[in-house]
């Protein structure tokens, strides 16, 4: 089938469903960053591989909606959809332009279990104030796409409490002392790194992610896991029952969530579970609308965790520097790709690496100024040595999950790339070098970062900064530095990016971005204080840095660090590299 | 009565009432941030005269709830009542504290007009998890309260067009665009400044600030104004009738919305409607919530407004200016409260100077570390030569409301008392200096002043700006510089302040603040963005600014502040002042 016939059997569907349109959006049951190409729906339906995108198909239009990130991907990529540049001033988000283009009383066709809650509730409400209708109920794409990948069945292993620092029994009991909090007396669990946190399990069913496919429900007399049986070992499955978990089928949660005894009080996160399981107990149980505790337990890195992390750093740091000092001396003719498998293989030489922790971004010239550049066999430029390039990658090791970017220039940079990319610095330094209350949260680090960038009439589309999992997901919440208000303060523990940037496009982009710990600083009598520890060891390219822009505590900041770079890192270098980065450390 | 005698009658009253406990909030029927003495029932039952707390009396117990500012003040003033330091975090909140006093089925009596229908809202949810019922339709002070002052009947007036910049046709034009814009067909407003502004009328209802007490309902097809017509002239009432408005006697209001149209689709805001009005409207009419339109409205002043704060600026940095020096070179013996009279004269020589926006703060040594120190009979300190003093005071004039704080050694400072000025100066300018997408939030400005101060372990307990009305209140939102994540962006034509602080308890606090204007600073390809224009001229003080302290950003920033405040003063100033003048702005 062509785009143009499943549009055809879609809306055939849609006649005999009696809608008027349907939303597919790009989401799995999980309402997971990435998807497994089971749930790849929206690349199916429209053709388009980008992350982020909404689908509408009325019966006279088709459209895809997706932010600046993919536009010029999205372009490309489509024909029988027309693109919405969401975020574009002029261009109406798909619920206004739907809500323009139904009447009252028609319906639209939204399947329940690839939506949010919180999502879905919103949506209803904004098409009821014209009465329209959305049914959650009609799942219309699984006839007709029928080479369908299956549904992944990769095996779960046990994450050893020696990495995760915590037993699985302890995660349960702090989670019950939770739900007893809320007055509850069961917890539904949908998101996938929360069940791989409090079970201690990984798996490869996502790209990247490495998480298992599952649903979980703790009651205080009883812990069930939902997981295809295929999955799990005998011996897995007998160390998951010595510790009070039993085990289902995958799809035995929805049955289970349909025969819930009507006294129960079910504490959920309406953001994280889909619409279906919300209505589905909602039917029978009352419902305590609560972030999952694992949320915030799964932020806070214990000891065990920091201590694997301040080792990774240095891994990674190593295997980075290789990669740079490739990139900067070896004669071989390189690639965007190219350059990706070769830093894949430095990092592959690392203890206990398992895989990347996101798809790499090798960015040269033009490419470095699209923030999310992925480059493909009809992009991939060969790396000559005139420009900026950007690289931003990370592994997921047992021992932790990395992620860095830095911005070198492959030639003779200009003055306007030194003078951009010393902003970025200044910025990133503000946050590194940043002391804060207890009670600060993301969005005041932000401010200090964009601040530098702000005073001269410039800025960046994205945030200074995320949350970090631990052999987990690279984007974790609930803390970010951004300039939204999330009302989330920072607390010791958390571990999280450092990532201004800077983007002129068709022209080059910057980003310079290391993984931060939060820790304490001091008491005063104004209250306790914090502060971040560095958790990543890379140089930055003095050969872009404007020293007149700096102050001394800034320039003091960038000596000091690439001291440090240059003393952990140095041990476990090749001697050329190790006299490479010496020159690269030096004191400005 | 005494206060043992006000709680013996209280308690008998609960007793009939059938109710456990009574909350006591600082309220009017307009949530008022400043109240008419009758509505003084905190004050008149507890004998504290904060302008914040709240009391609750059990059949046992009475506490008072207030905040930090009034800990010291509040400790002095209650007898019978237990001090609840509200903010510690030993101590619960009054809710909390109630909850775990109270048993299920018992019964809370809590005066309906006297809390916003949100706050009630709130409470109602928050007891009702224990079963314990909030009853709003009870008014147990009244009948006690024999002595109580009556119902202010100061005469409203006309601001004239040349000062409002608008008339009250154009205003309620707007208005009704934004109630068709909600689909309601009605606007209710209890906020004593939106009418204010709205109507184009003034009053002295409420000490400082300039309003009258009234309600107003906007309909498509009538105005209606509800006020004591004692306090209308025949010719402002002509003036208003020939503009669509009808007017209603003050109590008439409540009778109104008790027969409202079934149909009627309300627009109203419940933080700043009481309980009282939204469940009178709610039991007949559909009620929308949004802010008032005129919230909006109002804190983005028009041009004619912005020209007359221009002025304003020069006429009361004049009268602060001779005040310093008045301070500084008057051999008479002052205190804080004669210093507060004598600035006082120096308004009341300026142009159309109506009274005080605020009463004025003059905090000698240790008292200038309260926030909120009122210096009366009792505390008064003679001003002699050897400490820190902390001057915050505002003029109501009809071209604007003003709101300014210098900090000044009357001896030789310490080197710690200049390393902190230079500190909160350095805030100060960070926010002076800023310029800011037009996304930009007032958090993000907070982060930036706050930051010279965290830097070193230290913090201020207040926001860094509010808002600022045009002829009246000195506090306006939606807009602030704070920590608190309000998503409100700036705009060109807010009025603010910029006034961060440093207190050193029991040794002396600082506070620096101007009053400045969001305007339009640039467009670049990253977008528009924004700056402040400074709307006070009075000088800092050089000797209290340690240079090496400064960049040299910050330091051209004050030599510049400084010339302009000599070249806008100084034309109106006495000769030995002017002298004086050119003295304390010579540059650093």
């Amino acid at each position: 089938m062509d785009t143009q016939d499943k549009l055809c059997a879609l809306r055939r569907k849609m006649d005999e469903a009696g809608v008027n349109a349907v939303i597919i959006p790009n989401a799995d049951p999980h309402q997971s960053e990435y998807l497994a190409e089971h749930w790849q729906t929206l690349k199916w339906l429209t053709g388009f591989s980008g992350s982020a995108g909404t689908a509408v198909v009325t019966k006279t239009n088709a459209g895809l909606w997706t932010d600046f990130r993919y536009w010029i991907q999205a372009a490309a990529q489509l024909d029988h959809f027309t693109l919405f540049r969401q975020g574009d001033t002029e261009v109406p988000s798909f619920d206004k332009w739907l809500t323009n283009s139904l009447s009252a009383n028609d319906g639209i066709a939204l399947d329940g279990k690839m939506v949010s809650a919180a999502q879905a509730d919103s949506l209803k409400k904004k098409f009821a104030q014209k009465g329209i209708r959305v049914d959650t109920t009609m799942d219309l794409i699984s006839d007709l796409w029928l080479d369908r990948p299956p549904i992944p069945r990769s095996p779960a292993f046990e994450l050893d409490v020696a990495y995760a620092g915590e037993t699985r029994k302890e995660k349960f009991s702090r989670i019950r002392k939770e739900i007893a909090n809320y007055n509850a007396d069961c917890h539904v669990m949908a998101a996938l790194d929360d069940i791989a946190w409090t079970f201690n399990l990984r798996g490869e069913d996502i790209h990247t992610n490495p998480v298992n496919l599952a649903f979980a429900m703790i009651d205080m007399d009883k812990i069930r896991l939902f997981i295809d049986p295929a999955k799990v070992s005998p011996t897995l499955g007998a160390e998951l029952e010595a510790d009070g978990v039993v085990l289902f089928g995958y799809e035995a949660f929805y049955d289970t969530i349909q025969a819930l005894d009507k006294q129960s009080k079910v504490l959920l996160d309406p953001e994280s579970v889909s619409d279906f399981i919300y209505q589905s107990i909602g039917m029978r149980a009352d419902i305590i609308e609560r972030s999952n505790p694992s949320v915030m337990f799964k932020c806070l890195k214990n000891e065990v965790q920091i201590s694997h992390i301040r080792d990774t750093a240095v891994k990674d740091g190593r295997a980075v520097v290789n990669f740079l000092h490739w990139l900067d001396t070896s004669k071989a003719s390189k690639t965007e790709m190219s350059a990706a498998e070769q830093l894949l293989n430095f990092r592959k030489e690392q203890d206990a690496f398992i895989h990347p922790s996101f798809d790499a971004i090798m960015a040269f010239k033009a490419h470095s100024a699209i923030c999310h550049y992925s480059a493909g066999p009809d992009t991939d430029l060969p790396l000559s040595s005139d420009a900026m390039f950007l690289t931003d990658s990370g592994g997921n090791y047992l021992t932790g999950t990395t992620d860095i970017t830095r911005t070198v220039h492959l030639g003779t940079p200009s003055s306007q790339e030194i003078r951009d990319y010393t902003l970025v610095l200044k910025a990133h330094i503000a946050v590194a070098t940043a002391r804060f209350p207890t009670t600060a949260r993301g969005y005041q680090i932000d401010a200090m970062a964009r601040r530098h960038l702000w005073q001269q009439g410039l800025d960046f589309g994205h945030g200074t900064g995320h949350g970090v999992g631990f052999f987990l997901c690279v984007h974790e919440g609930p803390a970010r530095l951004s300039t939204l208000p999330v009302d989330i303060t920072l607390k010791p523990g958390m571990l999280l990016t450092n990532e201004p940037g800077l983007y002129r496009e068709e022209q080059y982009g910057i980003r310079l971005e290391n993984m931060v710990l939060v820790i304490k600083d001091r008491e005063t009598q104004f209250g306790s204080f914090l502060k971040f520890e560095n958790m990543t060891f890379c140089h930055f390219e003095r050969n872009l840095v404007d020293k007149a822009m700096l102050n001394l505590a800034e320039i003091t900041w960038l000596n000091d660090y690439h001291q440090v770079v240059y003393d952990r890192l140095a041990p476990g270098l090749e001697v050329p590299v190790r006299e490479w980065l010496e020159d690269k450390t030096k004191p400005i």
